[in-house]
């Protein structure tokens, strides 16, 4: 079987942590900042230096291009290489660099296709210096506006529009992702089912319904040493009720449901002061979009006075499950079996560009391990063996794609490689 | 019986209510603020042109003496003008205003008495600009460091000490509080109970002792959206549960012992994250130290590990309770029986200056009702009426404890106000 370079990917891989590298082994890449521009700039050198050919369009997404003989639609991998604050060096970047193998494996095994291959950069898909997350792939499938986008500030004030314009990564809106064979996403799994299963793959079948309430209980502000109990209308212990409540409802719901509370704030948050209102978070994902209507109706069934407090919930937003394309999702399971990896076929709880292409190209999803899970902190981690298999499942599933033989090739490239 | 000036007492917190009024009828007057300066000249010029002598200590704590022609040591009244942030009209001042209103009630009456009368204002009570409270009483009574409060920073790097100097009011350690006869605070409730109980006048007999502990919960962050909840080590439903615990155990205690959780903190505190700490506070009070033990080992024996998370707690600080001078307080009781008032015997659950003054001065203090229990918040309030009361059971309070016959003193008063 031909298999993508282990060691070149090893080596680019940690070629692009440096770009903005922080002092725990983890990286700060915020989309077109100084970090992400050195990034953007390396990866265009590498792709051009490759023969590929590198266009940008109107929102900062780069494409580079492995020509093909044909006219058809570009078959596009790849990702994002922008981070969170603090992230790994795994998340996005991943996606972008195996692509990026997989196209030097085809050219070094001199396989010639019959669809262009598209490596594809994503611009802010983590939100974590414009809001929202996914910017660029919600303009291009039409989810985002991008005029609203573009008025989208840092913390610093700074437009996306003006970040977009200095970072000379604006380029033309006759470049956007349009027509495609198909979209193939390689990411972390950003969770531990893939290590709890010892699988080494995830074929991933599409991208979990998510809905997030914001619930609120107020009560009174007084003094904590002055008030007795039973004159008190205490926001802190009521919410603890009503947490408790979501709780044992939520647990009756079937068992591969998620619910969090992620975020809770107590008003005035002083140890003297009995709170006058608690408001916090329930998020919650499942694929099933009954299931999720259950969560809604257990959150609006909440009581609306509970310990003399008012309870009221405000549904901050929703998104429905993607179902990502069967054919698709074929090929990397096939790929997988192909090359004697392990997998577990799941969905993907987090969010990923994936989910907004896929309204418009036919798109899947593969998945390598996080280490215990984590992601989005600096030892986010993903092994260079479970990096390297993630890649030559990539391959094979561009190869299947492109319904290419590569028997002969794949002999050819095993004398190349070293 | 004799009675204070209802009229110009009301005119007298009026005036007062001025200095750091703010937008929504209530003050802003921080220690040694501009405006804190304000009500001290003020009080000082009142005093001088009622022929008080005003003195001031290292502390910036002022002393304002009707002298007696005896030797005898001095009757101290008073309290705070300090506010907090965003306070009341009411809190603190009034003891002051009432002092005030006590010794003009003295002297229109011309009651010769055999100890002289000092009005105190008491600097930094609130610890609002420069932690902690009760600053200066707590430095006169030895259980706080001089040198250590002087070095108190207020949020813009400015020192107690070279606030202290630049007001004006940095006056000489010799003219400290130290020998009295007694010492009486009137101060809001800052309760409900008085209102709750429809009474006129809380004879206080104590400060509550208390205990405040800060637990904290770890678990691990991982992505809400990948993590099933089987696998998760999620703080905030640990928490809960920790939560709960408490408060069960807490509920079989006596019922007047009052407990809070006023302060609670999440991390990272993102809808999407599980957060991998929660960090609460639990503050308790009663006036039976064997309660506040008890509080202590249910505290002490909540579970070590709950739900795979971490449970640790810290004790932040107790303190004990402070049981008033008995004569005092039974001066104060006779006071509101012989003026025909209602009144409720009851410990304070707020510190006070008076619970550190009672460490070397025999003292008590007189509460009034507080609206709703409000107190350090802009809509605080007390009718003058009740405060009028409050002035009234002050100056017989006073009048009892001088052992002064007032009969004669009385019917010459009654002629001479308005």
């Amino acid at each position: 079987m031909l298999k993508t370079n282990r060691q070149r990917l090893q080596e680019t891989l940690t070629l692009f942590s440096q770009y903005g590298a922080t002092e725990h082994n983890g990286v700060t890449r915020l989309s077109l900042s100084e970090e992400d521009i050195l990034a953007r700039d390396k990866f265009k050198e590498i792709c051009e230096s490759n023969g590929l050919n590198v266009t940008v369009d109107d929102m900062g997404n780069m494409y580079a291009t492995l020509p093909s003989t044909t006219n058809n639609p570009p078959i596009v991998i790849g990702s994002h290489l922008d981070s969170v604050i603090k992230g790994g060096r795994f998340d996005g970047v991943l996606g972008v660099l195996t692509a990026l193998e997989v196209v030097q494996t085809i050219q070094d095994a001199d396989i010639k296709l019959d669809y262009p291959v598209t490596i594809v950069n994503f611009t802010n898909e983590e939100g974590a210096r414009f809001e929202p997350s996914l910017m660029a792939s919600g303009v291009l499938s039409g989810k985002f506006v991008k005029e609203v986008m573009l008025a989208s500030k840092d913390r610093q004030g700074i437009t996306f529009c003006q970040a977009l314009r200095e970072s000379g990564y604006e380029g033309s809106e006759a470049h956007r992702l349009k027509e495609a064979k198909a979209y193939v996403e390689l990411h972390i799994e950003q969770g531990p089912v893939l290590e709890h299963y010892q699988k080494d793959i995830g074929v991933v079948t599409g991208v979990l319904g998510m809905v997030c309430y914001e619930i609120s209980v107020d009560g009174e502000s007084n003094h904590a040493g002055t008030t007795p109990i039973s004159m008190r209308k205490d926001s802190m212990f009521a919410s603890m009720n009503i947490i408790s409540i979501l709780r044992q409802k939520l647990k009756g719901l079937p068992e591969d449901l998620v619910y969090t509370i992620g975020r809770i704030n107590a008003t005035p948050n002083i140890h003297t002061v009995i709170p006058n209102n608690v408001t916090f978070t329930l998020e919650s994902r499942h694929q099933d979009p009954h299931v999720i209507s259950q969560v809604e109706q257990i959150i609006e069934e909440l009581p609306k006075e509970i310990e003399q407090c008012h309870v009221s919930t405000k549904k901050l937003w929703d998104r429905d499950t993607v179902h990502f394309d069967a054919a698709i999702v074929e090929a990397v399971n096939t790929s997988v079996d192909d090359l004697g990896y392990t997998k577990h076929k799941m969905f993907s709880g987090a969010g990923h560009d994936a989910q907004f292409i896929a309204s418009y190209i036919p798109s899947s999803m593969i998945f390598v391990p996080s280490a215990k899970g984590y992601s989005h902190r600096e030892d986010e981690y993903t092994s260079y063996d479970e990096c390297s298999k993630g890649a030559d499942v990539l391959l094979h599933t561009v190869l299947k794609i492109a319904k290419a033989e590569v028997s002969l090739a794949d002999s050819l490239a095993n004398q190349k490689t070293p």
